[in-house]
């Protein structure tokens, strides 16, 4: 029987060229020199591709956050200790969080969710509660979760998607919240890209020389002990990944399947990304990457998968912080093409010769 | 007597380093990881530095998009006719162009002002005139205008600064309109920075091959004939420069001198921020530059100020279109720091150690 996630990955399909060229030509007869308004004009006209409408509008605007633990955090490797995990949760739904603040200026929902707490949450009406388990394993001593739950924590994904689909989506954000989420971020992009564990581990939330050289041990043991293979994206995530991170490819994947641009935030999000391209590659054109995070496993993300980011701001909060300020970027991009003056409304003279 | 310029320069003093050091404990206690909010937390810290405030709330955000036109277009090294510039101020009175798309969703006003457009324009409530000559003139044969022009001009932009300050500025963005004006622009470059004029000249609007060398030519002779001094701001801006340049250095002053941040846009605002700059040195830390332009001397003139761009959007449109996206992102930084809850207010544990 065919999956939930395979059904959503064949329902993905190559963006609309024709009309993108056509929204070329519009952006090309508004008053101002053609192609001046660089990477707006670039969004713009993906954005038309992506919807399939020629003057998109972004109402709707949504940040998905999804919280998991990870196992891993017994090695003793991360800047905050777990208990962080369901406070940073309880506070997106305070509405004191980065992402909050960030999303507000954005003019985004933000949908926070709970696929792989170690620990269950007080109820609360902005919390969907899709939990596979209660955190993954610790992946230096083993698999991070049974293949099973990686299917699921992807179909929790889409299903998270879908129920908010249902209420008005234009264009999402990805976000994330875990502590550990580094550690296995890494070693996701370790396995999919073949770079060294070196080049894709950072600093994570902020450790110190020592806890960085266990840190890069501890990812290497991982992929020793756990072997996942790059041609078999779902037994990565079961290995090496995170719920959080399942739940993300599962959402990028559902977006793309319903015509939704996907913006990416930083490193976890980017993790995520990399296990829906390799689910579908045709996934690329639907992700605008927002801004590049000062962790470096981000920046080989971004090249193997083909994506410039927008912003440069040296960020490494996550949340989905860099996909607010994204969204609100291609935001005025879609508008710089709906709502500016052409050279003939304007009495506006062309080009000399 | 002393100038109005020279009264401005002295009320310039250096930012509060106290408070931003106060501010920079203040974005410690919100509940991220120290420092992961990166360049948002710098931009929120330099805005308390130059206002003086705690908390500075940005309401009233105004973008000044000054024009004027350059004899030196006789040359015909412009992709546009002289008659472009009026034609475009029409257009941002209507608010048909990119700076009132982009200002509209940035949460800008933009005061339009013809401080030596080459004709007279028709009356409009929107329109502040201050026209110091009917353009400049062609500066591949003598100086651009007369030295009390350059005085006038700087003045009459404190004055447009000073009129739009009694309405309430918060923060200001830089604009221009001016067909021929990377031409001057780049000549400025050359002289305060001591660089080549092929390594400050770019393409302006678009132009080819052919026109790029007469252009680079014409920069050429303009800086052999008029010999402008750098230890002599105005007259380099006498010499070389123009009065939508001059009209934006007063305006660069007139905020600092009232602890206003100034978001600087591209290549022109950059060579008016320049003037400024070797007016008073101190105006740097008021400076904020919004982007790096494909014009290839900006990047010498944010270098040689000592400014780091907050986005790379490849954009080369100029009216302050990259500065309303960068008061958007100083903006987002401020609500950052106004807004996020502490460690202490969430009850979320800090670092481990």
């Amino acid at each position: 029987m065919i999956s939930i996630r395979e059904k959503i990955a064949q329902q993905i399909i190559g963006i609309d060229q024709a009309l993108m060229q056509k929204a070329g030509a519009r952006l090309d007869s508004l008053t101002k020199p053609k192609g001046s308004l660089g990477r707006l004009e670039e969004l713009a006209k993906q954005v038309v591709g992506i919807t399939g409408r020629e003057t998109p509008s972004l109402k709707h605007k949504v940040i998905f956050t999804l919280a998991g633990d990870h196992g891993v955090t017994d090695e003793g490797i991360s800047a905050y200790p777990q208990e962080v995990t369901p406070q940073m949760v309880y506070n997106f739904l305070n509405g004191g969080a980065g992402i909050n603040v960030l999303a507000r200026h954005a003019g985004c929902r933000v949908v926070v969710a709970d696929v792989g707490i170690a620990r269950d949450l007080d109820p609360h009406p902005g919390l969907v509660i899709k939990k596979i388990n209660y955190g993954t394993k610790n992946i230096a001593k083993g698999p991070a979760m049974a293949p099973e739950e990686a299917e699921a924590v992807i179909r929790a994904g889409i299903e998270i998607f879908e129920e908010e689909y249902r209420k008005g989506i234009d264009i999402i954000g990805t976000g994330d919240m875990g502590i550990g989420n580094t550690t296995a971020s890494s070693a996701i992009t370790a396995c999919f890209t073949g770079k060294a564990v070196e080049t894709v581990t950072g600093r994570g939330t902020g450790i110190d020389d020592r806890l960085f050289s266990r840190k890069i041990d501890v990812i290497k043991q991982a992929l020793r002990i756990n072997k996942p293979d790059p041609a078999d994206p779902l037994s990565v995530l079961a290995k090496v990944g995170g719920f959080e991170i399942g739940g993300l490819s599962g959402i990028i994947l559902a977006a793309g399947a319903r015509k939704v641009p996907v913006v990416i935030d930083g490193f976890i999000s980017g993790a995520a990304a990399l296990v829906a391209f390799h689910i579908q590659p045709l996934i690329r054109d639907y992700l605008i990457a927002s801004h590049r995070s000062v962790e470096q496993g981000h920046r080989i993300i971004l090249e193997h998968i083909g994506l410039k980011p927008v912003l440069e701001l040296d960020l490494r909060l996550g949340e989905g912080t860099g996909a607010a300020l994204g969204i609100n970027v291609v935001d005025a991009a879609v508008k710089i093409m709906n709502e500016m003056a052409t050279f003939s409304q304007a009495h506006v003279s062309k080009e000399i010769g």
